[in-house]
C-alpha cells in the first residue's frame, strides 16, 4: 500500500486529549499497512495567541520576525503529536517546514511554495517511522529564512507534500464531516456531499466556502491528487474531492454527479463604485492600473452601459474589505486625472454563489436562481458568472435568506439534519 | 568598539513590558557604538509550561521530540525581542540555534556544543543589525536534528558565542544585581562581589550557586572571556567574572582580591553509605565501576579506615538526588559479589562550601571554618577540599545555620542589606 498524507487542523489538536485521539487515528492508518505522513496546524487558538503577543510588543512587527514567531505554533503541536504516537509504541519523527523541504519564495506572511524536496520525510518513512510535518511554514530559497504561507495554508502544505511524495490520497481532517451543499449554520438541512470535482471545489473555495483553502484545491487539481475531507471526531466517510470525469472515463463519477454541487457565501468583501467615469478609451484601464499598483485584489467587476445623454459610465467592483482603504486612497489620487464624479464605498454586502459542473449542459439554471432570489425578496446588486458558477452580490442582511432560498429551489435540502459540529468552532 | 554579547534570562523577558524594557537596553548599547548580539531564554515559565504539556501527552516523551517542543520557547521570545527593537527604529534579526551555527553532539536534552560557526550572525552585524539568538539550543552535527543544551544553558550559549565572535565582554542579565558572597535569601547581609575570578566562580557554580551555569563558567575560563553578571532591572554595575591574576600581571585584580569569595550551598544531593565492605584490593573499584556503568555522577567520596578487628570498611559518597534510585539498584545487584553488609540512603543532607583563591596562601582557613560550624552547633558528616574550596556535608536542617555562621566568621557580612530581587523569582 502507498503513502497516505493526513492533515489535522487546530481544533483536532487543541489539547492533550485531542492530540492523543489524533495519534490513535494515525497509528490505525499505519497499522492498516500505509506509510503515513501527517501535517499539523498549531493547537487551537495558538496562532492567534502568538499574534496577540506580537501586537502587545508592536503594532507593526517586521514580517520576517512575525513568521519566526508564528512558526512556533506548529513546532509545539507536531512535537506533541510525535510524542503521543511514540507513547502508542510507534516510531514518529517531527519535521519543521524547512526540514521537510518546503521551499518557498521570500514573501513573509504569504509565501508561495516553489518546490518540495522531501528527502528527510522519505528517509523517515523508509525507516518505518511516521513523519509529522509542520503545516503553514517553509523556508525561503533565497534568504534561508523561515516563512509562513498565509492563514489556513496547512491544507496547502498537506496537498503539496502529498503530490511531491506521490501519495495515494490526502486526508484533510477538521471538526466537520465533509463538504456540505451550504454552510450548515445557515442551512440546517444542508447535505454532506459524497464527492465533488476539483473544479467545483475550487469555485466553492473561491466563493467563500471555508472548508478547504483555495490554494490547496488549486494544488490538488494541478497534481490530480484525491483529497478526502473528513472529521477527526468521527469515523464517517467524508467528502472526496476528485478529478473531474475525463473523456476516457465518462462514467462512474460522472453518472452520479449532481447538476448543482452547492451554494457558497462570502461576507468578506466590499464594493466600490466609481461614478461618472468619462466613457473614453483608456479611462477604465487607468483605474485598474492604479488599483493593481496598490496591490488590491479585485473580484467582480461591472461596468454599466453609458447613458447616451452624458457619455459617462459607472464602474463597480468588489474587493476584500481589508483592501478597501488602499483602494479608496489610490482612486482618490486619480480623480483629477480621470475626471470621475465621485466614489461610493459599501462594506455591507455579501456574495452568494451557486456552483455545479452540470450548469454547462443544463440551460435555465441562471433563470431559476434569479427567480428563487426574487421570490425571497432578495435584490441583486451585481452578477458574475463562470462556466460552472453564478455569483450575485446582495445586501449583507439578505445573505442568509438568499442562501436558504437557493438551496431549497435546487432541491438540495436533506430530509433530516446531517451536519454535526464537533469540538470547537475553529479548524 | 567591539562586539558585546548580552544574555537575558526568562524573568527579564517574562512579558511584553519586560521585552520592551530589554529592547531599550539593547538599543542603548548599540547607540553607544557596539555591535550587539543578544542571547535570550524562553519567556518566564514558558519552558516549564511546555514540559507540562508534554507530560500531559506522555510521561516518557522521546528526547528528540521533547527538544523540538522546548525550542519553541526561545523562538517566541527571540522573535518578540527582535520586533521590540524594530519598533525602536533599529534593525534586528532573530536566529535559531541552528541558524546561529551552534553545532552540538546528538545527546538530546543535554547536548554539548562542539563548534560554533556564526557566519549568519557576523553577516547580520556587518549589515548593521542587532542579532538575537535563541539560547539553550543547537543543531546536531550528525543528524541535523534540533538539540537542547540542558536547563540554564542559555548562559553557555552566550559565552560560547561571545568566544566564537571574539566579543569584548559577555553580559549575563538576570533579576539579581550580581554574584553575592552567599544566597541573600539565607544571608540578608550578603555582599555583592565587584569581581570574582573564573576559577572561584567555577567552584561557586559547582558548589550550588545558581547565578551562573557551570558549563558557562567553564567556557568563560577556557576562552578567557570576561563575564559581567548584572540585573536587567537596574543600571547598577554587577559582578565581573575575570581571568585570575597571571604571573604577567600580578597586580590590579590580585591586589584587591579577598581571601574568601563566598559561601555556597547545595540541597540537591543525597548520600549513600555502603556499610561493611571487605577491605580487599579491588572491592571499592568494583563498586565505583557499577555506579559508572549506571551513569551515576558522584560528587564527594569518603572511605573510612577499616577497623582492625573486622577488616571491613564503610564507603560513603554523595550524588544528585535524582540519581539515587539508579545507584541503589546498581549497588543492590552487587551485594552477593562484593559481600558488603548493607546500604544506607540519606537524602536529607546539604553541602556547604567555602570558596576563595586566597586559601592557597592563607593557612588556617579550614580550622576557622570548622570552628565556626562547631560554635553554631553544626555537625560535619563528610569533608572534601580542592585547592580553593572546602566543602562539608551537614544535616539538611542545619544548612542555613552553617551558611550564616560561616559568612559571619569570615567577615563577609555587609553593613546593610545590598541584595534586591527584582521581578519574579525565576531567572
Amino acid at each position: 500500500m502507498g503513502i497516505v498524507v493526513q492533515k489535522y487542523g487546530g481544533s483536532s489538536v487543541a489539547d492533550a486529549d485531542g492530540i492523543k485521539r489524533v495519534a490513535q487515528r494515525i497509528v490505525a492508518t499505519k497499522k492498516a499497512g500505509h506509510d503515513v505522513v501527517v501535517v499539523v496546524s498549531a493547537m487551537g487558538d495558538a496562532t492567534d495567541d502568538l499574534r496577540d503577543l506580537a501586537e502587545q510588543v508592536t503594532p507593526l512587527p517586521p514580517p520576517r520576525e512575525l513568521d519566526m514567531l508564528l512558526t512556533a505554533g506548529e513546532r509545539i503541536s507536531m512535537a506533541l503529536v510525535a510524542m503521543a504516537i511514540a507513547a502508542l509504541g510507534h516510531k514518529a519523527q517531527s519535521f519543521t517546514g524547512s526540514q521537510a523541504g518546503v521551499i518557498t519564495d521570500s514573501v513573509h506572511g504569504r509565501a508561495k511554495i516553489i518546490d518540495i524536496t522531501p528527502g528527510r520525510i522519505e528517509q523517515a518513512i523508509a525507516g518505518g517511522a511516521i513523519a509529522i510535518v509542520a503545516g503553514f511554514q517553509g523556508v525561503s530559497q533565497d534568504t534561508k529564512d523561515v516563512t509562513t504561507l498565509g492563514r489556513g495554508a496547512s491544507d496547502t502544505t498537506a496537498v503539496a507534500l502529498a503530490a511531491a511524495l506521490g501519495a495515494e490520497v490526502c486526508e484533510i481532517y477538521s471538526d466537520v464531516d465533509g463538504v456540505f451543499t451550504a454552510d450548515p449554520r445557515i442551512v440546517p438541512t444542508a447535505r454532506k456531499l459524497d464527492r465533488i470535482s476539483h473544479e467545483e471545489m475550487l469555485e466553492m473555495a473561491a466563493s467563500g466556502a471555508k472548508i478547504l483553502h483555495l490554494r490547496c484545491v488549486e494544488y490538488a487539481r494541478r497534481y490530480n491528487m484525491p483529497v478526502h475531507v473528513r472529521s477527526s471526531f468521527s469515523q464517517k466517510e467524508g467528502t472526496w474531492v476528485l478529478d473531474a470525469p475525463s473523456p476516457d472515463s465518462p462514467e462512474g463519477f460522472a453518472m452520479e454527479q449532481a447538476i448543482i454541487a452547492g451554494v457558497a457565501h462570502d461576507r468578506s468583501e466590499a464594493k466600490i463604485t466609481v461614478v461618472g467615469v468619462p466613457d473614453k478609451i483608456g479611462e477604465a484601464a487607468r483605474i485598474f492600473e492604479a488599483l493593481a499598483t496598490s496591490e488590491v485584489n479585485l473580484d467582480m467587476v461591472v461596468q454599466n452601459v453609458s447613458a447616451a445623454t452624458t457619455s459617462r459610465t459607472d464602474i463597480s467592483f468588489t474587493l476584500p474589505r481589508e483592501d478597501g482603504q488602499a483602494a479608496m486612497s489610490a482612486l482618490a489620487r486619480l480623480q483629477d486625472e480621470v475626471g470621475y464624479d465621485k466614489l461610493l464605498f459599501d462594506d455591507r454586502i455579501g456574495k452568494v454563489s451557486l456552483i455545479g459542473a452540470g450548469m454547462r449542459s443544463h440551460p435555465g439554471i441562471t433563470a431559476k436562481f434569479f427567480a428563487a432570489l426574487a421570490s425571497a425578496g432578495v435584490n441583486i446588486e451585481m452578477i458574475s458568472t463562470s462556466e460552472i458558477r453564478i455569483s450575485v452580490i446582495v445586501d449583507e442582511s439578505q445573505v442568509d435568506t438568499a442562501v436558504q432560498a437557493t438551496h431549497t429551489a435546487f432541491d438540495l435540502d436533506a430530509a433530516e439534519v446531517e451536519a454535526v459540529v464537533y469540538g470547537g468552532t475553529g479548524r
